[in-house]
């Protein structure tokens, strides 16, 4: 039996693997370790324990990294802390495997922690292109890790390009897919019935839109101009409003404390704010929406699947593999404004597996119990 | 006035860095800032501030970030204690570039700290291929960075290849050419007055051989095995040996006590043990012994300038661009032995400048003056 | 000239050591060094940087330590994280003296990178005795300290008990006394116009009370039954209220949820939140309030010497030597709002110097001034 | 079941506290958890890891803090770094108490991390004077104790005299005393025989002495002069001598290369250097020799008990107190010299049974059994 160490970082990197722990926990030939860490332990950005114990998941370890501030130099740090406490609980558990997922920049510290000390890393949706500091961090874990689950051909390819063995990668479509597939219908009013929300009191079963919007670490200076322009459409568009508080990029502060003081000033506005979604209940938002709006990367991942209309908003996503269902505009209120006023008219889009069809999770299981893994590197020349 | 901040980490670093402090520090455009740190600042690993004292390079902030013992998961809380600390740095100094220096696993902790702090990180010797955890680091330290410059042409490809923008990359050679370059003659027992070394008084005017072995960190546990073939094979050569403390790299500490308990046994050997010597002076003990036998890169770098014969056992170099000095062959004594024979019998050979003409630090230096940085990294598709 | 370093870790802290400071930045026979850490550079918990700003005070240096969540593990993280940060500040400024206040949880990591540095520690406020871990806190820094500057008679003779040199130990009275000497008068509309409150409008030139409680670590996790007990008597004592959020000890995240869901159901209530004040305009709030409800120690040390009704909630300052104007009540809704009544009833009593006379700052510094350190300390038996 | 936390620091934390490990695991009603941190796990220090395995007790929990370097800001480092790691295990395994060694000053950070987190802290040793960051160390401890094992009578009036609760406070003496007791007669050169010191082949059957001098902290930069007094004088004895390297305390590294440089210049010498004995091999070695020379705490303690002859030089034992069997000398090559020739001629002292009569860790394990801790720490006044 072999020990395989799953680090869960935030409430994003949770939707992404989820159905790849319950594939392990479910198969016997490994024994399954979780580890929850950096933001996905804190209130402020939606504490996913209790999330992750509703789904029979238990935390082994916590790992309390997060410095306090809303400078970038503490994104550093974190991860540095992230370092130091990882290596002794991977020196604690000896894992045959650690499983990194996607591109967050505390995500570095768990693959330098593994590789250093030997043990084969397995990486999750590298090769993919986007902006702001995660553009650096995917390709830097790629070339530490062992074995590579790209969620698409397209990123495969960009892996390759990057030298690693070609063996050593696979598409397999990427979890979070699973779980949109997998999460029934039911009234947008009973799901939001189990969450604490700030805001008045909507209608949800009506129409809507979802925002959600991170700071640029590589501009974080501008984060509050940036979501200002973001609200000034949001609250232009008049409509009923899902809005989830930012994530703990640099620059979230900035985001949060401007919400916060709209939310003073305007007591009669239409927007609900949310810290936090199980995997499942952000796909039926996301889903039955008439928009999303912002920059996470859910409005290209999940959206694809679902033919949710997307407002891609600044330089986040830039150069990212997307479905036709996406728009992409700057960082201003009136072109935000246009292109959900043209999306919302144009209403759901066909459905496109891009990302994946709703199996990953088995398929990584099932790759990772036949590979045999070389812990010595070799650059593969084009 | 731009500041420009050198994180020097080890005796290795100062080497393939000193030429471009200097340069930097001559010229009145730039503001230099020198951070000594991990290794370099200890003594059983040869610190290096007397020596940068000597150069007229003032240490201006000291980052003690080694923990002991020899594991690997310390080389990973090393990186994470050397990232909490940089930060703090960076952020007191405000560093319009930072310098990062080749693959040490430590170097990647500079990298992180730097480039999460939107600050330009600038890398030298990128592009290479080798063995050890050092392959992954290099590439990796690339990924974050954005100004490269590489030593030769075909690392340079290599840069390209892993999807770096082609106008940040510059092959300059390496300046540990420079200082090799530099190095005047001088008979090898006057260069070795100014040090202490433990063993019995040899005199070094006549033949020599000089090995430096360090640990292959990817097989760390292999590390005495593997210096014991060395200790054999220059036992059977019988000549006499300048011998380098291995470096920090986990399993050190296994070869230094296996060298101590061989001291302890054998008190008439012919060797003598260094921790450390000035740049210029290992140069010139390099360019004067009959051959260099173990697994440094100096074997490959400064060897292939100065002619030297070079044995390079083991992985740790696998797949190293190289002259025709080397002879590549397995941690096995006989095979050593029987290559240093070969090497000692050929005797010099012609210098070449694959690595360097001698004016690296120089040419960095004003092309980082002419430089424009732009933060967000952007993949270029080949 | 000799260097002496403050270190101000919180709101508190700042108020506590501010006239020293100045006397110290007037003194031409001292440099001084101000670093800023834990909390008190933290939006949250109110960051000090721009009132010191304002009062001439520039920050040399910056310590972000805190690791976020909300509990005790992490009060000894970020102490730990402190040591590792302040030892560097320390070796790079050699300073000759550092200054270290009162006993905050923190505070002990000052002490320890200090003492153990060998660099003479100067303690304020020892000798005092309170509840909460605080209790602890205080008295092992004043084992590590080498000047002891208690506030009062009976804080230096336990100082005496506890072993320390008689020659050190002087009573100076506490600077926050001298804060709240040199603020003048001022309506408390005006004050307030300077801050971000939340909350509904209210009219402060009337009769208010004023509310500050904060966790007790030792018993955490009743934070929220306690501060629940408090905002009930509050509510029944229906009077304008100016509540500041509590400050970072384990805990504070269950109060501070608490208060944001009761003005989340509760919008016409009439208290408003702050989240810090000046120390002068703190002062003239708690001189013009009717009461002063909690367990801040300004409700015993500045409001004895304001002569401001003071009601002193459960353990936090068990034992605390205080003037007439405290009663102290349980956790108990019914006893607090009696107590509140009955303080109210009474209205101001007469003040008492028993924290100070208004001239503790300059008194410290000229102390210092002649205070020749010895660095080897020495048990002294009663 | 309770589980009780031991953290053993250091090869003399684990002669004070092995009988008390062993009587715990023995007992039912305890779950015994056994860290081992600092310098206990590293090689140049005696790592005690093997000497716990022969004894029986699993290490449950690493904690490699050692901060490289020999400045005093690592200590500092070293501590903080503890504190962050054992916070983490303490948060893990949920211990009912943590039992504390002495006086060492990464000891500190184990007593921080569990008073921080309301865990009950059993400390020992506390009470006794000497110099050195261990004087101010110590009595900080006790401040954040709730259960005190003072060795003597007179260490727990200077308990009382700190404010401790009397009925908290239990004279048990020291269990290094217990494992005198039980090491049974053996003749030296055997014990010598499981060892391997570097030096001269001697016949430790004959006449011997034994040093073991470690840095003081508190004057470090002395450390070179003051070991070159102590080693001047052994020379003059010329007898034949077993040396212990010495411990971590900042200024070893010092102390460490003198003795090196002496061993490679005088290869005709009659001293034999160790890094560590078991707790009862190192007792049998006591025993016999002829007199102890240096500052080891064994010099009073365990000498005390054995009659040894003892020769403490410099201040590190200031004040301590000891048995009749003690002549204290400044760091003076003469003195020492004089004091050791009076002390080999008197020979044996009769024993001494103030630090115990050889069941202190039965004692103690007996009273925790029953002790039924306050998290709230009260102060008592005298």
């Amino acid at each position: 039996m072999r020990t395989i160490c799953f680090v869960v970082n935030s409430r994003a990197n949770y939707a992404r693997i989820k159905t790849a722990i319950v594939a392990a926990k479910s198969n016997k030939n490994f024994n399954t370790v979780v580890v929850l860490g950096a933001s996905g332990l804190l209130f402020n950005y939606g504490s996913i324990e209790p999330i992750m114990k509703a789904d029979g998941i238990e935390v082994d370890f916590r790992v309390y990294s997060v410095v306090s501030g809303d400078y970038p130099e503490l994104m550093a740090k974190t991860t540095g802390l992230a370092i130091i406490e990882l290596s002794s609980i991977f020196a604690k558990i000896q894992p045959d495997f650690v499983v990194s997922i996607a591109d967050r920049y505390e995500t570095l510290g768990t693959v330098i922690a593994a590789s250093y000390m030997n043990i084969p890393v397995i990486h999750t949706q590298g090769g993919e292109i986007s902006g702001s500091i995660d553009e650096s961090v995917r390709h830097a874990c790629t070339k530490l890790s062992h074995l590579h689950f790209p969620a698409t051909e397209q990123s495969a390819k960009v892996i390759k390009q990057l030298g690693e063995d070609p063996k050593s990668i696979f598409v397999t479509g990427c979890p979070s897919i699973d779980v949109v597939k997998q999460a029934t219908d039911m009234p947008i009013s009973n799901v939001l019935s189990n969450y604490k929300g700030v805001g008045n009191e909507l209608n949800y079963d009506g129409e809507y839109i979802l925002v959600s919007q991170h700071s640029v670490t590589t501009s974080y200076l501008n984060a509050r101009d940036q979501i200002l322009q973001t609200l000034n459409a949001v609250q232009k568009l008049d409509m009923q409003t899902i809005w989830l508080w930012p994530n703990i990029d640099s620059g979230s502060d900035a985001i949060s404390k401007l919400l916060r003081e709209f939310r003073e000033k305007n007591t009669e506005n239409k927007i609900t704010f949310y810290r936090n979604f199980s995997a499942e209940d952000y796909a039926r938002i996301l889903r039955k929406c008439s928009c999303i709006i912002g920059n996470s990367s859910s409005g290209i991942r999940e959206s694809a699947f679902l033919g949710t209309p997307s407002v891609i908003v600044g330089e986040r996503q830039f150069g990212r593999e997307h479905g036709k269902n996406v728009i992409f505009v700057k960082h201003d209120s009136n072109e935000i404004f246009k292109a959900a006023v043209q999306q919302i008219r144009h209403g759901k889009y066909e459905g496109s597996d891009l990302f994946g069809t709703g199996d990953s999770g088995e398929k990584m299981i099932s790759i990772i119990e036949n590979f045999i893994p070389r812990i010595q590197k070799v650059f593969y020349r084009s």
